[in-house]
């Protein structure tokens, strides 16, 4: 493909394809372990707050996961909506002048 | 920041930034006519198919926007998660050897 992308589509390529490559099988969902995995490279910043096995119940749990079940795109999806609103909400709170976006 | 960002993080960020640098007054919405300037410069193909004032109509019931509404990141947050769904679902269905992850 020739065509020139914008930096929005690359990112929700990266987003898709970050999840996808995570997938063994190429599958449609996560096995736990996959998604640890993701996570501690990807999200290392949240992967440490969620280091024992109790924090990472809870981030499963907020993003819809229920007991022995895989993780699915949508869940996934939660997981990075809930990073971008808080980042999101940071920036418009502190009515900063140009706008630094710094992530986590 | 001398701290090295995944491109997961980088590409949430891209988001955010991306929102927020539409906004005139750095403001949690986005008026329409900001809302139409950042499709057509991050999100082409998808503007293209919006071209019509009928089509922009479409785009914005579907975000969940209501007649007259600003657009806010929870909006724009629904369309990305639209875009990246459809992206995703394609991966899954083609069922590709290799991730080939192309965009729209």
């Amino acid at each position: 493909m020739a065509e020139q992308y914008s930096d929005l589509e690359k990112a929700i390529n990266t987003m898709v394809s970050n999840f996808h490559s995570a997938a063994a099988n190429n599958g449609p969902t996560l096995k736990s372990d996959e998604f640890k995995g993701l996570l501690s490279s990807q999200l290392p910043n949240l992967a440490k707050t969620s280091g024992s096995d109790a924090g990472m119940g809870e981030i499963l749990q907020q993003m819809g996961v229920k007991e022995g079940e895989d993780i699915s795109f949508k869940h996934f999806w939660n997981l990075i909506q809930t990073v971008a609103t808080t980042q999101h909400g940071l920036l418009s709170h502190e009515k900063v002048s140009k706008c630094g976006c710094v992530l986590l």
